[in-house]
């Protein structure tokens, strides 16, 4: 047994089953070693940005990480961007980086670089094996790091020689960590402020968001009247009918600024105080109105929802909390064609139990108004604000839960970062289907220009946000990839497209022109 | 006048003429002062790994920086790999980075990020402004700094109160740095060797490529008997008829070994020691022979060219050296339609001035050998082995000299890493023609994964080197982003194709299906 064989072995005892892979010559033998253990499924991508974003998708649907595998460090340096987004989710995964052999690294090749430098600003965690001996054990160091609550990045570089140099065999599996319990000390401390009568919001991410903790909320917020809300860019959000509704804190600073004016108390869990995503001159930066008051009642590292659930007999809260979403579908929409009456068709055709990856900037809204009463489903979102994270993640959700239809809410702009995506996803068959909304412009751009108080705006700059020129075919590019695509200009294209879509299982792709 | 004004009226001021951009928010300032500032041409990329690539070839062909214009880390990151290759390649490059505002960093906002601990590990040089009033100034250091021989990245990270803060005006250009003159000494000790009557090489790179140091390079030659040679990898090579022919190091390490192997002497000019591009089991990392002297003529830093000519002085050689590569066009082949006879059609085509793009990987080598005795040109190579670099080049060098015409070379697998940067050869009408060599497969993985030694190969590995599932169309790719294309599936295809490619202007794609 060589070194890769063996932390592939490890790899899959300690029970990771998917590689989202783009390997090159240094990393051959971790391609050989998937042959001799079948508990792994290696997963071809195109493009390192999809590797990733997919490790993304697949680590945020199971909370269970996904490996990696990229080639040296250019190979890294094209998945860090995905990988930014998956830190700002705090998803687990196992990141394994090839690298030239040991005592090659002293001869400075062309392909050699600072891996561990670009791998830093992403990763929790950072190994690189120095021999094939201890290569098993570095996997199992490296699935339990990427599992310490809420969840980050494991880096392990490897370089060749120990993958080709003999082992001794796989490794056992450490313990899984578990996220810490909250201090009573700390549910006093919010139930206090909750019960003080003043105006409160509990402000949830992480696993506060899925069905456990939204229904301990439900009943917090029966009890004290606080508001429920979460991230505007919430790694994964439960929804839908039969699900606690959550409020969305908007997007731009001064909405941002006016939802939370009236908050007196603001109770976190598993996340921090809202600020704006962007500076803009003259605009606020942080969220909350003076003299309101910060409680953390968990950190991103505690159990969120067991604190939700003492929070709720802290204050007495009575068995079934706030209503949950009615499932209210839209009547069928007639008139114009735009993200609004789009987003109602969607909601009126989303399947129970889909999964939203939500990358549709400007062309976002109109989904998830209609969706919040739709069938009860699962929202992925841009959390670090990295463009090119839609269609990726969607791909690994799409591994992760077989059985469950992945749509892909993309904008045009975003959509192109990452498109060979499209590719692995007609290889493999996933269930997803992507719509791109084609406005032909970094639509948030313009919106943008103004509201950072650009002056003297000409068309030289104007041109920079202009995707007009040419317009881009996604139809052509999809097909060009295996993925059956058709265009929709009218409510009618839409709803027969969509309608379908949902209907069969493989990739689609409905290019939506605006 | 604010900070990006400032910014934009000092690139112009030192030469700067072209911004590869890829903007966001945090990016509107500058891209609002381009249109006070005309000397700057913006050319919008859809993705960062084009905006680098873009600037790599510009650069490489102008010895002169183009500046990028990149949204916080992430653009950052998805702009590394072809970074890597311009590092490799000494390219001068004025790296812009978008940030937060200087106040907003503390919030840890979604997109925040280490950009400087990104930009590390490729850039010769960093600075993050302060301050509007400092911007100016920042820019004008960071053009001289991209410029210190033989040619490094420059990051300017630019915070966005920086640019829309008031600022003075521009700042003045800096001296432009010139490469350092050689010591006699080491022109003495380079002659000794030379005359030694040992088997001799002259290894080259850098500005010693181009005509003037091959034609002073040819004398010495011929007055000593010294081979001459090239890296694997030089980042630009003059070649073809009238210029002095150097023999191309091989790729594969034996091969490379084997080619080395009487060699007693070497010169370096420009570079270092031949060194195996990836480490194998049981194969040599190091060139050159035991016992082989390495003499260093010029540094990378040191004039080349000037170097050589005086060595051709200190060694009493003739006005004339070697023979040039004569005119020399092949036949038009007929029987198979593989890369060679492919390359022999490349060569009676290409015209004069034409500039190669070269990351054909498996595929170039029919087009490298017939172009040997062709129409002068100039090759640009993969300097850093991060693929994806071979269309973003050429389109830079397209931009960097309007009226030659660009021949890319590129392998179907590279091809998919940076294919957005067709929409801007599109757009731009950039005279670029892509010849795609579409195997289907990572056909350098499949002669690695024997020469790695890596053994039970099976069908799960094998499936991780095969694009056959499902087979790209490029076609429709190049035509989905504007660009004209066409398949060529015979050696009268491809000649009435390529043929017209070179007659006409602007973009056009030919994949060649082997």
């Amino acid at each position: 047994m060589n070194g890769a064989q063996s932390l592939v072995r490890t790899l899959a005892a300690t029970g990771v089953d998917t590689c989202f892979a783009n390997p090159g010559t240094s990393e051959m033998h971790f391609v050989a070693a998937l042959d001799s253990e079948p508990g792994v499924r290696p997963i071809l991508c195109l493009f390192e940005g999809a590797v990733t974003g997919m490790a993304d998708g697949y680590g945020r649907m199971r909370g269970f990480p996904a490996a990696t595998l990229l080639h040296l460090g250019p190979g890294l340096a094209n998945g860090l961007a995905n990988l930014h987004n998956a830190r700002r989710a705090s998803t687990p995964i196992v990141n394994i980086v090839g690298d030239h052999a040991t005592y090659h690294a002293q001869y400075d090749a062309p392909l050699a670089s600072d891996i561990a430098g670009f791998a830093r600003p992403v990763s929790g965690w950072i190994c690189a094996s120095t021999s094939a001996g201890t290569v098993a054990a570095d996997a199992a160091r490296a699935v339990a790091a990427s599992l310490a609550p809420p969840g980050q990045i494991a880096t392990l570089i490897l370089p060749a020689d120990t993958a080709w140099n003999p082992a001794e065999g796989p490794a056992a599996p450490l313990p899984r960590p578990t996220a810490a319990f909250v201090a009573d000390a700390a549910i006093d401390r919010a139930a206090a402020a909750l019960r003080s009568g003043e105006a409160a919001a509990i402000l949830m991410r992480g696993a506060a968001l899925q069905p456990e903790g939204l229904g301990a909320a439900a009943r917090v917020a029966a009890a004290t009247g606080a508001r429920l809300m979460c991230d505007t860019f919430a790694p994964r959000l439960a929804r839908g009918a039969g699900r606690t509704p959550v409020e969305r804190i908007p997007y731009f600073a001064e909405q941002m600024v006016e939802f939370l004016q009236d908050l007196k108390v603001i109770v976190l869990v598993g996340t921090k105080p809202p600020v704006a995503f962007f500076a803009y001159p003259d605009k606020p930066s942080w969220g909350l109105p003076e003299g309101c008051r910060i409680v953390h009642l968990a950190h991103p590292h505690e159990d969120g929802p067991a604190a939700l659930l003492a929070l709720a007999e802290a204050v007495d809260a009575p068995a079934s909390g706030l209503a949950p979403a009615p499932l209210a579908l839209p009547e069928r929409p007639t008139g114009r064609f735009n993200h609004f009456t789009i987003g109602q068709l969607i909601a009126r055709h989303l399947p129970e139990d889909a999964i939203l990856s939500d990358e549709g900037a400007t062309s976002s809204g109109g989904t998830l108004l209609a969706t919040a009463t739709a069938r009860p489903h699962d929202v992925l979102s841009l959390t670090g604000g990295a463009i090119g994270q839609g269609v990726p993640v969607a791909s690994g959700a799409a591994v992760a839960c077989p059985g469950r239809k992945v749509v892909c809410i993309q904008g045009d702009g975003g959509a192109m970062y990452t498109i060979q995506a499209l590719w692995t996803q007609a290889r493999e068959r996933l269930d997803v289907t992507t719509v791109i909304f084609a406005n032909r412009s970094y639509a948030i751009l313009n919106v943008e220009l103004s509201r950072v108080g650009a002056m003297n705006v000409g068309p030289r700059a104007l041109s920079m946000l202009d995707l007009h020129n040419p317009e881009i075919d996604f139809v052509r590019l999809a097909t060009a990839m295996g993925v059956e695509a058709s265009r929709a200009a009218s409510l009618d294209d839409f709803d027969a497209q969509f309608a379908s879509a949902m209907d069969q299982t493989g990739p689609r792709l409905i290019e939506v022109v605006l």
